[in-house]
This record gives C-alpha cells, sequence and structure tokens, in this order.
C-alpha cells in the first residue's frame, strides 16, 4: 500500500520523508521502499552527504554501483565526492563499465566550481553529414537522464562543434537534408575551466536552459544544464549572504547546533577583538576628556551611521560583481558616485543628528554638561557627515581591491570590515572632537 | 558592415551596446540597425525601462505593434507594464490582433509575482484522442518564442489538463498511438494565483525546466519557463540582500545618484533616529555613574556582539523561510536552538572580553578608573552573554513572526531592527552594571 504510493510521488519528496525519520533503520526502510531503480538513484543522489555515506557502506557494493550507473553522469560524479572515501569511491568505481568510469573519474578530476565540474558527459552530438532522418532515428533518449532539448552538429571529419538543432526544428525539418544545413551555428558555449558563476551570468543573460561545453580543441565534451545552474545562482547567493553576515559557509537550518558552533564562533571572536580594540581606543580619548562625559554617549552614533552606509554601498558593488554586471572601466566613476552619495546624505544625517543633539542634550544633562551645546551639535554635524562620506568610500574599495585580489568582495560587508569600521568612525568622532575643543576653547 | 556584425551578436549583447550610449539619438541608431525582426524585439524587451517609453513614443505605432507581436506573450505584458502609460499600452493594443490583445489583457490582469503574472501563454496542447502522427504533423513551431520540450495532454471533452509528453518520447513513440496513452499525468503545476517564490521553490525542488499553470476549474492556461524562474530566483534573493541592508529596493550600480539616495536616505534617517535614543539611553546612565567613565567605553562592545550574533540568527531563518525549506513545525525546535547556540557563544565570547577588560583596563586607567577591575569584568562577561543569548532569540523570533504577519522575514536582518538591537543591548549593559555596582559597593 504505502509502497504503491511511494511509487507515484517523487523523490524530493521522499527525500523529505527521510530526513524526517531519526533512526537509520527507519530511513533505510523508507529509502528501500523506493521500488523504481530510476527513481531510487535520484534519490541516492538527493540524501544528506552522510545518509550518502552510511547507505553505501551498509548496502551491497553490487546494488550502489547498479544505481550510480542510472544516474547522470555529473549526479554520479557529484555522489562519489560526497562520500569522501577514495577507497570506497575506487572499490564502487571497479565495477562499472569501462565507459562510464572513464567518464565519472574525468568529471571528478575538474574543479567543482569550473565547467568541467558541473556539466554531464551525456549528449546526443551527430556528424554534419548525416540526414535529418539518420539523426531521428538513430535519437536513444533513455541513456540520456536529463532532458532533450537539442542535438548538437560536429564537424565530421575535425570533429569539431558546429552548432546545434532543436528537436522541435528536426521534427519540422526535411527528413532527408543534412543536419549541417540546418544545425544553428552559436558563439555561446563554456569551457572546461571556466568560472561556474561566470556561466551562470551567461544562462540568465542569453536565457539559456543548456550550454554545450568545449574543449581545448573545440570539441564538445558535455553539456551544462539549466537546473544545476538554477542550484548555483542560489547557492552563490546565500554564500554571499553567509559572508556579509559572518558565517564561514551557509548554516542550514537542520545543521546541528555544534556544527553552527563551530561554523560561526571564529567570526564572532574576531569581532571580538576589534570590538575590544574599539573599547580601548572610545576608553583612551574619554581618559582625557571626562571633564565632557557627555561626549561619551554619541561614538555608538557614529559608528551605526558608516556601518549602515558602508553596507549600502558595499552590497551594491558585491552582487553586481558576482553577478559580472559592473566592468572593470566603470570602476572609477561609480566609487565617486558613491562617495558623492555618502556625502550628500552625510549633510542630511549629520544635520539632523546635530540638531536633535542642540536640543536634547541641555535638556538631559542641563548645567552639569560642561559643554557648550552648539559645540557638541558641530562636533556631531562633523563627525556623522565625515563618518558617511569615508564609510561609503571604503565600502566601494574594498569589494573592488578584494576583486582584485582573487578574494570573494563578500568579505567587504562581513562582521570584520564593519568592525574595523566602527574603530575608525571612534577616531574620526574623537579627532573631530578634540580638534574642535582645541579651537573653541 | 556594422549591420552585418549586429545580425550575428545576440540581443543581449546589443542591449549592453545601447547602454553605453549617453545619448538618446546614438541609441536609436543602434536599435535601428538591428534588422531581423525577432531579434529587434527581443531587444525592444531587454531595454531599460525609461528607454522603452522613449522609444515607444517617438517610433511609428505600427512598428511597435509588430514588435510585440513577436514577443513571447510574458514579455510583451512585461514591456506594457514596464511603460507605465495606460493611454498608450491601450493605443498600441488596439492595432493588434484581438487573439494576441485578449491573452496580454489577461496576462496583465494577473498580480506580476503570482503563477499568472509569469506565465506565458502559448504552449502546445492537444486533445488524448489524437494520434502521435498528427500531433508531429500539427506541431507549429513557428508560434512559439520559448523552447518546446513538452506536447501537453488535454482531456477532448472536459478539456482537464491530463499529463505531458517530452517531444523526444514523442519522435520514438509508435505513431498511430493515442497520446493519451503516452502521456505521462503529473502533479506538478501552478496555479494562477500562486506566489512565485513558492514556483521558484518547486522548480528547484524537482529539477523542472518547465511548469503548467492551471486555472480553478484543472484547464492548461499557460506554462512558466525555468529562464524566467531563474530571473526571479537571483531577484529575489537580491531583494532579501537590499532589505537586510536598507535600501527599499536593489540598487543597481547603474541606478544614478539622486535615485540611490531616494531609495536608501530614508532608512539611514530612521536608523539615525534610532542611533540617537541610543545616545540618549547611553548618555542617561552615564549621568548617574560618572564617577565610572570606564563604563562608557563598553557600550559599543555589548553592541557590536549582539548585533553580529543576531545578524547570523536571522540571516538562516530569513534565507530559508525564503527558499520554502522550514516547515512550520520545526519554528520551536530552531528558536531553542538558536537560542541556546548563542548562549554558548555568549559565554565564550564574555570570557575573553571579560579577561581582557580585567587586564586591560588597570593598564589603561591605572588607579584612576575607580572601579575594582573584577567588577568591571564580571559587569562585562554578564552583559556579553546575555547580549547575545538575547540577539539570538530575537534574531529568530522577529524573521518567523514578519511571516506570520504577513511581512518580509528579511526586514528582520536590516538596519532598523539592528539599532533596535543596539538600544537594547544599551539598556541591558547598563542594566548589569548598575545592578553589580549596587551588590558590590
Ligand atoms: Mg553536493
Ligand atoms: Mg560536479
Ligand atoms: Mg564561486
Ligand atoms: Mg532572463
Ligand atoms: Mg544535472
Ligand atoms: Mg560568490
Ligand atoms: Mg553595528
Ligand atoms: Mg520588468
Ligand atoms: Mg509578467
Ligand atoms: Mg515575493
Ligand atoms: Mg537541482
Ligand atoms: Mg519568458
Ligand atoms: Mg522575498
Amino acid at each position: 500500500q504505502i509502497r504503491k504510493e511511494l511509487l507515484a510521488i517523487e523523490p524530493a519528496d521522499i527525500e523529505e520523508v527521510i530526513s524526517q525519520f531519526s533512526s537509520f533503520e527507519d530511513q533505510l526502510r523508507v529509502f528501500r521502499l523506493t521500488d523504481d531503480t530510476e527513481k531510487r538513484a535520484e534519490l541516492l543522489s538527493l540524501l544528506e552527504d552522510d545518509l550518502k555515506l552510511k547507505l553505501t557502506e551498509k548496502a551491497d557494493p553490487q546494488e550502489i554501483t547498479s544505481l550510480i550507473e542510472e544516474m547522470a553522469s555529473d549526479d554520479a560524479a557529484d555522489f562519489l565526492a560526497d562520500l569522501e572515501n577514495d577507497v570506497l569511491v575506487k572499490e564502487i568505481l571497479k565495477h562499472t563499465e569501462t565507459e562510464f568510469r572513464q567518464d565519472i573519474t574525468k568529471l571528478l578530476s575538474f574543479d567543482e566550481e569550473s565547467g568541467g565540474g558541473i556539466m554531464t558527459s551525456e549528449l546526443c552530438a551527430f556528424p554534419n553529414n548525416l540526414t535529418v532522418k539518420d539523426v531521428l532515428n538513430s535519437l536513444q533518449p533513455e541513456t540520456l537522464k536529463d532532458p532533450v532539448m537539442y542535438v548538437y552538429v560536429i564537424d565530421s571529419v575535425s570533429k569539431h562543434f558546429l552548432g546545434a538543432i532543436s528537436l522541435i526544428d528536426l521534427i519540422h525539418a526535411d527528413s532527408d537534408e543534412k543536419i549541417g544545413e540546418i544545425a544553428e551555428p552559436s558563439s555561446i558555449w563554456a569551457s572546461l575551466d571556466e568560472d561556474r558563476e561566470k556561466i551562470a551570468a551567461k544562462f540568465r543573460k542569453y536565457n539559456l536552459w543548456v550550454m554545450p561545453v568545449l574543449d581545448h580543441r573545440n570539441q564538445i565534451v558535455g553539456r551544462i544544464t539549466v537546473d544545476d545552474i538554477l542550484d548555483i545562482s542560489i547557492e552563490e547567493a546565500d554564500e554571499d549572504i553567509a559572508i556579509m553576515t559572518g558565517t564561514s559557509e551557509a548554516v542550514s537550518h537542520d545543521a546541528n547546533l555544534m556544527e553552527a558552533i563551530r561554523l560561526r564562533l571564529p567570526w564572532l571572536v574576531v569581532t571580538l577583538l576589534l570590538a575590544l580594540t574599539n573599547a580601548f581606543v572610545i576608553g583612551h580619548f574619554l581618559k582625557s576628556l571626562d571633564k565632557f562625559i557627555v561626549l561619551a554617549a554619541f561614538p555608538t552614533v557614529i559608528a551605526a551611521m558608516g556601518g549602515n552606509t558602508g553596507m549600502q554601498s558595499a552590497t551594491v558593488f558585491i552582487r553586481e560583481l558576482a553577478l559580472e554586471k559592473i566592468l572593470p572601466e566603470e570602476f572609477s566613476s561609480l566609487v565617486l558616485r558613491e562617495t558623492l552619495s555618502g556625502f550628500l546624505m552625510g549633510i542630511v544625517c549629520g544635520l539632523i543628528a546635530a540638531l536633535i543633539a542642540y536640543i536634547g542634550i541641555p535638556i538631559l544633562y542641563g548645567e552639569t554638561s560642561h559643554l557648550n551645546p552648539f559645540i557638541l551639535a558641530k562636533i556631531i554635524f562633523f563627525s556623522v557627515c565625515f563618518g558617511m562620506t569615508s564609510a561609503s568610500l571604503i565600502g566601494t574599495l574594498i569589494p573592488i581591491s578584494l576583486r582584485k585580489w582573487g578574494l570573494d568582495p563578500a568579505v567587504a560587508a562581513g562582521p570584520f570590515v564593519t568592525t574595523m569600521n566602527d574603530i575608525l568612525s571612534s577616531f574620526i568622532y574623537f579627532f573631530i572632537a578634540t580638534t574642535l575643543l582645541k579651537v573653541f576653547l
């Protein structure tokens, strides 16, 4: 009964059921209920990494082998990589067919974040001297696990990639025509070592569903499918968000407590040390200014405003650099624009803050503040304005510099840079305060 | 010469060229160089909104009409919506064919973020009593602008949606078989009013490339394609990031200065008012504690640590709520886990901070601090630990509550909530300080 229902539902739904069980025996039982090999293979590739390993160790190697051969080659390679156990992987591959083994070994050799690392080897490619009828007769749907939209055409002699024909055009073409005549030449393809983020950007720009991968000899070696690009785009966005918010990688809600702490605590300790540095900077200045204790109330304002402005500037750059939307020749004009916008917004915010302090502080402190409210207002205006300007400048310069040095621009919005900015803002504030007090007193 | 090269390059590349020109005349000239109607239509749909409007006002209505009829219906509807000019839209639609006009008017009536708002009306659907041969002969590729992967099968009497056949299976099927026999029934489809984020989550979960849209009578009315889902997923991720970093919507790097300021300044002013409130809270407490000026150095530490921890907790919830990965029944255990992790990390960070203050403050202040360094260390330990715990609790409770109230959870990591937390942390700090000082002095 249950078995029959499982046949009708999708592997992704079964995986959800499995992840709700906590005992391995129950998980195994649900896994075994899925009779259909194809679905079972898909289910296997969807499991959590630790469950993949446990199940593989437990199961008959022959069974795992047959399930892996049922997967698309990219999923099979990813599955084996997820096991993180070379001995086990060799053992499993030993039992597979030679051609499959070679494909997978090849795929496993590519960088995970490159074109080779995200492509699948299965594709339909035919020499340009075949006719439409030949191709329609020799299409073998069952060997392809991912959807087919195009057949690719290669040169019959050089094997170079020539172009693609969509299935619907193929159905409509004159059946005696040579496919070389009707193939649409395309200049959009990925190379084996191209970064996956760049490839994803091309998919979005050209509204692609599938992209051929060519090696350095111009021969087609695989194809990248849009379902994987969708996952990659989300992963990359979440990675940016994780870095911005200070976790080494995206923490999932079902990561366990200790795992979450392990990923987060290091960042927190680093920012703690910086925050304490800031405390000592503030403490140092207050020691000599202790007659004007009212000054101690405002470092947080300058830090908060600088932090928020810098974050806004950094975010634009981080995401648009990641999405390949900014050209290097635009850098300097963009830095200028952001800094100018920080300055203009700084004037507005500085005026508001100065006005409120000018009115509010005498009410709160009365005669005890020892500080002319007009001087306080001036200090606050200049430090908010200057703090916001410098935060905008830094918020754009740091992502660009990080990108130039080959680092991830997202770090610029992370807690490390943010807390460094807090320290800078304390210096700005107290520098302006001591300067103005010297002038006026 | 240039014209010939433009024929070979993609509309998305031509759009890039156009966006580099600043004068409308130059932009128009490049636009007119594209001879091919299909490419020109695609180019038109890719232009910036203000350029779309300018061009439409300038051009012969007949020309715009013919270009729009060349677009996929979803793109045509989006184009008209982007004009934001009802008179102009009516004028353009008047000249189009009746069926097309009805389709577009229908599409424009749906919420932009719903299944109806992101679907295209063109699809291949055939009654179940047709044979494979009938279908292969009546497929009309030229009427479909998006790629075709499936033909849909509907009941010949009730017109209810029955299932789909992939083109490759259709090619392989026995040509006299009824398509009703070979259609794969599917339970995965979108409804007209389903939220686009939910639909995108299904695409990812089931690795889909295209999804049928059914109306309330179970009839197929359109289909959603994965290229649009890819754009939507990126848009939604960037929207989350924009809200987290305090801009009303994602600011693009090529937004002009005033536009960027308009989107950002309101948030900054709101947080400024909150930051000033915090300054007055700090000032209020310091007034009565002014013997212990050393206490004034540490509010930023408690605020920074609470801010960073709360941000980490909130991020997990915001993104996983957005990606439909958290089930409501998991809420309470997740809140518990996050709070516990905040507490444990708070103990570690609190101990480090207390130790450093215990050693560092006597060095910085010597005898002038008037405060036993052991009491200071205690104040700092308890306020860091308690501040981080409460920040974790709030960081999880707020996104969940916002979701329950139908608001966007991303607001929880935004500057408003963050600055509110700064105020709370000041209260926590000074509450603990005054309590411990009362006990020990
Ligand atoms: Mg993996
Ligand atoms: Mg891979
Ligand atoms: Mg990357
Ligand atoms: Mg697109
Ligand atoms: Mg794949
Ligand atoms: Mg990245
Ligand atoms: Mg902060
Ligand atoms: Mg639009
Ligand atoms: Mg639309
Ligand atoms: Mg939405
Ligand atoms: Mg997927
Ligand atoms: Mg579309
Ligand atoms: Mg959203």
